[in-house]
């Protein structure tokens, strides 16, 4: 990550303030508030503001006239019932806001998930730096011949540097010509929302996200997922740890109810049952398909 | 507004609390915060919590690393600027959760505002307080006859008494029918999310709303107009108030460029444009239908 | 339900219309258009419109030039993949829009599904018809003794019918009082608006309601379960024939991997490998709390 | 616009079918049902599906039994009435899903309307064609001096030229580099969700994008306007003539009531009443900042 001084100021300004407020307050996400956490080569994640804390879910599924806390274990009670039974509105009474810097590619998944505020960078009125994404060498791996939207297993270490040096030249190739078209002077002086169209989409971007907690768990869910790009996870691992620091008892039902939990289809429901009484079930007659299968027993068979 | 002594208690231990925090803090919005202010006969709204301030606007509006304020004046500008060019999303970066207590037939229009999070109290898995709204005589209105959505002149002070005679007997015979049908020992003990089907529509319920600042001032556009029903209007002001003591740059602009200004058609333009070069312009070669001729009409030629 | 002479004639003319479309049809869907589908004592539903058909999904899914279909097996393999693994997106493609007469106690459940567009009947503009719900016996059902928000054993028949008559004589004295409020010549005049107040919360409405095929099957998933209100179960059921009739594919996915689909958290996996390697697990050593055993043992032990 | 004949194929046999239907017709959208319309050099819209017309918005508001029409002109008053009040839910009743081919920096501006649905050409599962965005000469602007987001003059013509030969070898080469690092026999058989971030962003994507008539209304609204940039303002053109097609009606109420309306301001409308009364304002006493003052003064002089 690269900040120049001058950000780093700015940030380091914003965080000395202090004020006491009335608000519900969570001293752990306090302390991570406004600090870049490092994703990929140049991105982060860093939490700018938040709304709510876990007693604040408690507090808004009862619509109650105090902070909701009776005891500790109490509010965990009704927040696994509530995470466990899919009841996501209270979880929408809590709010984070972050700022991300992270390459377009990225971007264009990530705003798939439309229920977020988002304030982007705008390439149309400002100049993007010249900070593009370039995969570690353990990350440059082969497509998948299993699954037609993964990688396969990583490029031996030569070839690995000759697409690296590819990526890195015309990252800089583009990037030097958008300059030129940009140069009032020694270029062509060309408009910005033209220039910048000439730019790679690994090039970084950045922008304020803005997301409830049911929403930002939704995101994890499908994002945290190994089926997810690898560069995408990388921020949803970080965004992580942030949930587990601002909201802890959200956190571990999340882990319980949603990111290990596993969903059974009617069918696989029945071989359970007849794996459960005894009978030897094979996949030819299970009902299911041979990938269903082998997904199930995967789930089945692995050490926890 | 007829809150309990153990609700009291809960709002007052709830409201003496004070932690430092890193976020941005308003005091004068701090100051108001947690207590009920009075709507209706029986209705408060209260502010639970909030996220962002004006500057909080102008920090995602320029994706920047600090707290984005340069002057107050550069952001009062740029506020104005984003207001009066519906560039939204920098609104939505901050948040607001209310505790609305309300009839339910205005529950029902509010509940329209789809871009927003509810936690309503459920009469499916407790009692309803005995508490309905009467209006008060001076709202107690016969139906418009220009308006088929609206009310006109104020009855008389025995058909006043009269109206709210039977509004007030019914209220209280069907919510007595209501405990009766509950009651399991001395009633019938029948299932509360069947015995609320007799409550009436001015019975009151609550719940927790939360809403970002764009979505909010939507909301105020709509019910602050003279053609809301005057109950939900109520609510309206009260929260007007408080957008004023929250953002207060954004609640100036608000009022310039959303509350009162005035959209003219392209028929209404070319009327104007006749106007100023001194054409004395009818209705009949004006373009415009009666109605909306008179609509222009008492706009220009109000006393501001 | 209770149709005027009018309202049949009108249905009618509508229905019998029929013009040539390039559009996607689909005939089993076509032969119940307008028609309405009974639902309780006064309700029903009934299809005004739709779009697309399983194909469009297939279409979506592939971006594709031409109607996406290849074979029906490979198409019907393709929803079955896209539903398992919640790829909801091209579901969107799909839309339907009913309308809807149903009392406004289960107007005020269903409206919190937010991702559909309404069209109410305004009682602010109109005046509401007398019809109320009133349950059949075998509905008017105790309240439950282990679950807060459900229902227990079906009250005996003297007490069914005495609530029933309390049900019926405050929604008629109600009404009456409502028409009086209103009645400018022998009554009061007051603006519909305000009278509509007195109005018990059995009394019917009816809409347009317009979803598309992944938000209708978000709502089914959560209305058609036992946990759900049965006077709102009742409307779920009719528009699951409606689902079935639509996208005969794409129902069947459905009832195979949302509704007969079961999710066991990371714990209750840990309790299924465990039993099937032969181990003998009691619920005190099992990780799970009383609730979530029986829960889970119920799925395990039920006839298929 | 380059489709293979495959494609052209693929369209043709959809096309060419035609089944009888209940439901709402639309003749004119017929006729350009599924043809592609060529946008900018690669790129198109075309109307896939539709649900809907003028009258079923008159439908929806009334909440009718049978089509909704009694005369055309009272269906187009209701509906003029409905655009100047701003009662949208009506034309949230009619929905268009389009198949569009564009450049993915107008993707990135498209996506940001939330409220469609949205399917796209999968790059981690597909490889994208060798097509990419090169504006005309005569679009090729330089940055403006006045306005920090649009274009100033056009480029001359040597200029212009060096720019597009930049453009294009740029385009040319990092889709060359993208087939090296993809080829698994001759190159490095990388995988597609890698390698696909060597691409420029011009290259052209697609995908199924579906929204509401409101929704596409406000979209049009947005991008139809002279600081939209050029390339999405060259589909929104495009677009409208979609619209006038589709719902004539309601296109010509948004003619007049949305796309040639203009908001004053509270203090915009003081000067008004000032200038209609006969008083020379001058800016200085006007209340108004220059720019305001400048874009008020343009409306009122404006030729129409």
């Amino acid at each position: 990550m690269s900040l120049t001084d001058a950000q780093r100021a700015e940030i380091a300004a914003h965080a000395s303030e202090t004020t006491p407020t009335r608000r519900p307050t969570v001293p752990s996400l306090e302390a991570m508030l406004y600090a870049p956490q490092n994703v990929l080569d140049h991105g982060f994640i860093r939490v700018i503001d938040y709304m709510g804390d876990d007693s604040a879910i408690v507090q808004a599924a009862r619509v109650s006239y105090g902070r909701g806390t009776r005891k500790v274990s109490e509010d965990a009670g009704l927040i696994r019932y509530l995470m466990r039974h899919r009841h996501s509105s209270p979880f929408e009474m809590c709010e984070i806001k972050f700022h991300v810097k992270l390459p377009i590619f990225i971007a264009r998944q990530w705003i798939r998930h439309r229920m977020a505020s988002v304030n982007e960078y705008s390439a149309r009125y400002s100049i993007l730096d010249s900070e593009f994404y370039l995969p570690a060498p353990e990350h440059m791996a082969a497509q998948s011949e299993v699954n037609r939207q993964g990688r396969g297993s990583v490029l031996n270490g030569d070839d690995a540097a000759e697409v690296l040096n590819l990526l890195r030249q015309d990252a800089m190739q583009t990037y030097s010509h958008y300059e030129t078209m940009l140069d009032a002077e020694n270029g062509y002086g060309l408009a910005r929302e033209l220039a910048r169209i000439n730019l790679t989409l690994n090039t970084y971007t950045q922008w304020y996200w803005k997301v409830d907690l049911h929403n930002l768990m939704h995101f994890l869910a499908l994002r945290l997922d190994p089926h997810a790009q690898y560069e995408i996870r990388a921020y949803a691992e970080e965004m992580l740890k942030v949930l587990h620091a601002w909201v802890p008892q959200t956190a571990k039902a999340f882990e319980e109810y949603r990111r290990g939990a596993v969903t059974f289809s009617a069918s696989m429901i029945k071989v359970l049952r007849r794996m459960l009484a005894g009978e030897v079930v094979e996949v030819a007659d299970s009902g299911l398909s041979r990938r269903e299968w082998d997904e199930m027993m995967a789930v089945l068979r692995e050490q926890s």
